[in-house]
């Protein structure tokens, strides 16, 4: 079934409540078993020869002398990867194409970036493996390469791929360019909005790819056998989608791979798609030996998807007491090196906070030599937020209103329709504005060179395949087995919780964990912050199946109608008002005599869960910048987030406020810096600088619940709204501080400095 | 639901066939993991201090010296185990009583055989735990033992349990006794059937205990979180009835346990139960670490369940035409240090092949001073029918009689009331009998000192709980997860042929797999021949639930009534007589789209399974027998057997060789020998001889088909019949070649060479 269970207001036990999560004491105590964790007899290490050149066509590769070297037992190349047709599948927010994912997987005609795989060993030790990648020999012709996003979309730009014509223009497009496909979405008359406009305010933006910087590399165990049987461990966000990939690019059949998702420490959209994991099965399959792959942290930065980089421009028009008549945006979103950026959802989420009559926007897709961008929460949206809520912030300023008054005159409420598509329908976009202009942090008087920046975000939220079961043990006790993958940590125990509340239990009777993909049907990445939303309602689904085994249990025993049995309080009890009288059970007492009565009782949930609910925030920021050397200090942050129903409290604050914090570092330090020939300069964690602990004021977590009317918790999802906003926020915050907008990011000390000189030039001459 | 489908004939594509087993591969190469293939980070090595005396008082147990060896991280002894109140669990045929396992675990007051456990150490290497366990210090008291029967039965024999008093008789006894128990059966006035008998013959025979001889020692891993969440990894015949009995014995919630169950290398019965698993989990609670315990050949052969030894009476009496009209037997088993023998099924199944009018059956289970008795292939039959067919065989012979002409006389059929409680159903015994007679085997001419066995033999059969899975993945290929284990070998291929049956698809498309104890409700141990019986009905539910989904899925894509749609050959099509006409549409087809017609496509079990038919087989043993050594060489042997309907023939075969070999090990040359210190003597593959390829010939086996009326197959199940009539058969066929009646087995060189000397001796006397 196509699954939506409406919202039921109901009295809540378990739900909301924190209890400590089933999956802490293995993490803290070092017992969870992550990627690299795993080990089989046997087994070899895998590593990956890598492009040095950003673009380069493979003449040939030679690989007799890695193959002569002793403990080498498997070499492949493209040539051990099947061609594969133009087919699309999601994979996340984005979708992937798997004629490209061979590619990126294993480089083919050309290698496209630096870092770019093209050729991986199989060894009996990983000194033996690094050994032999020297010893293959690459005939690279060198290609004029291009990194950046502006440069990439001119016609006469290097071109990465001879095939790509820009999908989506009429006329067709009579030469391959850089821009893979043109968006564009129109609501009114744009042109005309802006003429009846008193002010308007026109931007370009430009952004750097961050990396989604997972303290966890990509790792792999995988072990093929003679009869064409695979088995995986991986870390990942969703290893049903691991299996049909790998499937798809091994010509296997699906059944023929089991995955088993390890603990994952981080993803945010940067495990939705493989890596390693087929070229790990590949050098299995040829060595006849498990093949263990462990990504170092040069690889991921060089070769895992970051986020674009991007070039926006946003330019809007409002009355003189704020309201906004027109909207229009371009978007140039570097995808990387195939095509397939997060422009879509980006371009649908950059206006569809406010209700505006005319929106024109337009978006770029455009390739570059750099690594294929991956998924990282609430995909783009964070840019092309930075963007108009810059503007918003910089209208608000010109007209003398308060940002979040502007934005309250303006707010997107249920009705509203939306220029992408569908109508708004319930959301809590004005509770979040009302309560982030309530917090006292809104009110703290700033010093000087200190600055306070409103910026807020949206995002769609999702649903998707999700499956689950739960086996009601004799002793009463509950197995759940869930296929959505905890990514976050949390979302065990949330669901857990779901299933406590609908049984009437305590939750530390329920012990939940991940199935493998034999054991439960399909279920999708988790991704589009729809773990709780989707896995919760599946988890429903599943206990009240369970519950009407329960009562169908109980009124057997009683010898009395179902009819006559309801489910309440965790008791099989006579239901109010029935003629039937009978001794209540609990669901420890049937499940110790369920043996006996038929077997097992257990539910089981194999869902499409729809009726997502879009999610908003709204963020305030105070900075300070020091004017000697450019630093921007974050002193105070405050979300208000409408997460719809926090099911655990605690660990949504932890999303709201782990959204922030990465934001925090977009905004303000983390870049990919690419020398003259295109290699990356700083894949590391001690040049790529993310936020640490001294970095980061408190975040002060305001958790807004407007229910979601499509789910029964009221659940809308609450993992990326959170980083939408800060980018904005910190630049207008700056703006405030120091009366320079910088609308290039990150607002790195250089960068700062660089504008208050400039500004400081300007002013003296 | 407590589950019975009915036997439907039908056309059938895939069962009956010989497909190649799943796991074949993985265990040919040597990649399928067994017990002692898992490990984890930071493990430690698990040794159990084991009694050196067969019956000691423990006074004290000082771990300090142990415990202070450098790498010693944990030392457990009784003291680490609760008192267990009398409480009964079912774990195969065997009734277990925790009381008693706990003891067994861990000896408590006394060790009550050599090789009981004492302490256990865990250290950080086996050479430490070794040294540790040396440096332990057990004060022990050394009492009288007894070793043998009807020694222990005698009423100044010693005493295992001072609380043991003999149940089931009255007046009730005064003082405690080894006789833990006296069963009683009675069929009419069995004294009036030998008054009315023209023919009676009584014999008393003697048999030693044999032990299962698995391949695989006990071999566990186990993870004990901080947060009282355990992780075992162990090779087991039910992984959930392990789970329950450690949740029982370490006072944990069943939930907090979770059971992986490995490859298993043999079990027939001995895995049942357990042995090191709650010490392992004992250990790493206190430890702090995993634990693993591999169980050397040494340990296996004292500290594990053998089957009982024996001392059976039998006295049967027959008209001079052969009909049985009278039948007694008296069963004294050892049941090992614990109550709880095989001798209630034994007792049941002793004349159950025959209809007799007259029956009396008297049964006693006595505690020895040797290892707790486990199941063992048909917990006890064997025995009994030794002491049946021989008395049996001895009847047709002095009355001129065919030996299977006799039986035929005398056979069981549907209605035929049982002496122990109800009436036959449709059995096959008859057609295994005539199946025998006709083979060509039968009447191969024999030579000097060659002689030709007859004998039968009933099993019960069982059904049990039973849950599996089967999700229907995105390319319709079929993952099948199952919760009962398969232990021989051929199960999982079994039940993936009754899937693919059901589904209409090749088997290749099913992948089956096993479950952990979280991701399926309950499942019994394979133990009862009740995988292919119960584990097939399980199948039959899954598929059938999932078929109905895939109808309803087609009926909404095709925009028909559900009632319009039949699943035939594989394909959702019009049913015959509608009105309604569509394209039809296979389940990859469906499967393909089923994410987004609803989410995966899963079948579901739980069942309680019902209706288990009774199995019978009659085998036929030619002999030679060597009269200068006394060896008895088995020169043919032919097994025919109603197995209801062979699943996959090959692996059928397979069990019915495979118990007949057994049967021949425990009529030639398997025992126990003992000292007179009541240490065992022989605890190795060296002194305790199975049979090997060269003992034994090809056995045909002739699969009968019979079917049971409440499975959809028809499946009755087929591992134990096979091993209860070798030791008759043989014994049958040594009196036909040099015609001495050996009553005690096994017919070793040394004993059969005795048995012509005395009979050479008798003769000149």
């Amino acid at each position: 079934m196509s699954t939506t269970i409406k919202y039921e207001p109901r009295e809540l036990k378990v739900v909301g409540t924190r209890p400590i999560r089933h999956d802490g004491v293995d993490k803290v105590t070092g017992r969870a078993r992550y990627g690299a964790d795993f080990d089989l007899p046997g087994q070899l290490i895998g590593k990956v020869l890598r492009s040095p050149h950003a673009h380069a066509r493979i003449r040939s590769i030679d690989v007799s002398a890695a193959l002569a070297l002793p403990g080498v037992k498997a070499v492949v190349t493209r040539d051990d990867f099947a061609e594969m047709p133009e087919e699309y599948a999601a994979a996340g927010e984005i979708v992937v194409n798997f004629y490209d994912v061979t590619r990126n997987v294993m480089a083919r005609e050309k290698a496209l970036y630096d870092g770019h795989a093209v050729a991986a060993v199989a060894a009996t030790s990983e000194a033996i493996a690094k050994q032999a990648l020297k010893l293959i020999k690459v005939d690279y012709e060198v290609l004029p390469h291009v990194i950046d996003v502006l440069e990439a979309m001119k016609p006469d730009a290097p071109v990465l791929h001879e095939h790509q014509y820009t999908q989506l223009v009429t006329p067709k497009p009579d030469k391959p360019s850089n821009v893979a496909k043109r968006l564009e979405f129109k609501r009114g008359d744009v042109e005309a909005g802006f003429r009846q406009a008193d002010l308007v305010v026109e931007r370009e933006f430009n952004t750097k790819p961050v990396h989604q910087g997972y303290i966890e590399p990509q790792a792999c165990l995988a072990s093929y056998s003679e009869d064409g049987q695979a088995d995986l461990w991986t870390s990942t966000q969703g290893h049903f989608v691991f299996r049909a990939q790998c499937a798809k690019l091994l010509q296997m059949e699906v059944s023929k791979i089991r995955v088993m998702p390890t603990e994952i420490g981080g993803g945010f959209g940067g495990k939705n798609t493989v890596y390693c994991e087929p070229v790990a099965i590949a050098l299995s399959r040829k060595a006849h030996r498990p093949v263990k792959i462990v990504m170092t942290r040069d690889e991921v930065f060089r070769a895992t998807g970051p986020t674009s980089g991007a070039n926006v421009r946003v330019k809007m028009g409002c009355t003189r007491d704020g309201r906004i008549i027109a909207a229009e945006a371009v978007l140039n979103y570097q995808a990387g090196a195939f095509a397939g950026s997060s422009v879509s959802p980006a371009s649908m989420s950059a206006f569809t906070r406010y209700d505006v009559d005319h929106v024109h926007v337009v978006a770029h897709d455009v390739t570059v030599n750099r690594p294929k961008v991956a998924a990282y929460r609430a995909p783009g949206a964070p840019i092309v937020a930075f963007g108009v809520e810059s503007v918003i912030d910089e209208m608000a300023k010109k007209l003398g209103i308060d940002p979040i008054d502007f934005r309250l005159k303006n707010a997107a409420r249920e009705g509203t329709q939306s220029y992408y598509g569908p109508k708004l329908g319930s959301i809590g976009f004005i509770e979040t504005l009302q309560a982030a202009k309530a917090h006292p942090n809104y009110r703290v008087p700033l010093g000087p060179n200190q600055g306070r920046g409103v910026a807020t975000g949206f995002w769609f939220n999702a649903g998707n395949e999700t499956s689950c079961a739960l086996n009601i043990n004799e002793d009463g006790t509950v197995s759940l087995v869930l296929g959505v993958v905890d990514v976050a940590g949390g979302l065990r125990t949330a669901l857990a919780m779901i299933v406590a509340e609908e049984l009437g239990i305590d939750v530390d009777k329920v012990r939940p964990s991940h199935s493998d993909t034999t054991e439960l049907g399909f279920n999708f990445v988790t991704a589009g912050s729809r773990g709780t939303f989707a896995g919760g309602m599946a988890c429903v689904v599943a206990a009240r199946d369970a519950i009407e085994k329960l009562r169908q249990r109980a009124a057997k025993i009683r010898e009395v109608p179902v009819d006559a049995v309801e489910w309440k309080d965790g008791r099989a009890q006579p239901i109010q008002g029935s003629a039937h009288r009978f001794a209540p059970m609990t669901l420890a007492e049937i499940a110790k005599v369920a043996g006996k009565t038929g077997g097992t009782i257990a539910g089981h949930a194999e869902i499409n869960a729809q009726g997502a609910g879009p999610g908003f925030a709204t963020q305030i920021v105070d900075v300070e910048v020091d004017r000697e050397t450019g630093l921007v200090k974050v002193l105070r942050y405050t979300i208000a987030q409408d997460v719809g129903k926090a099911i655990h409290p605690a660990y949504v604050e932890g999303q709201l406020q782990g959204g922030v914090v990465q934001g925090i570092g977009w905004a303000l330090n983390e870049e990919y810096v690419y020398g003259k020939d295109g290699r990356l300069q700083n894949p590391g964690f001690l040049d790529y600088r993310v936020p640490v602990a001294s970095d980061v004021p408190f975040v002060d977590a305001v958790i807004v619940e407007v229910p979601n009317p499509n789910h029964p918790y009221g659940v809308r999802g609450c993992g990326e709204v959170s980083i939408i906003a800060p980018m904005a926020a910190i630049a207008n915050a700056v703006e405030s501080a120091i009366g320079i907008r910088i609308c290039e990011q990150p607002l790195s000390p250089p960068r700062v400095l660089a504008a208050i000189e400039e500004a400081a030039a300007t002013r003296k001459a």
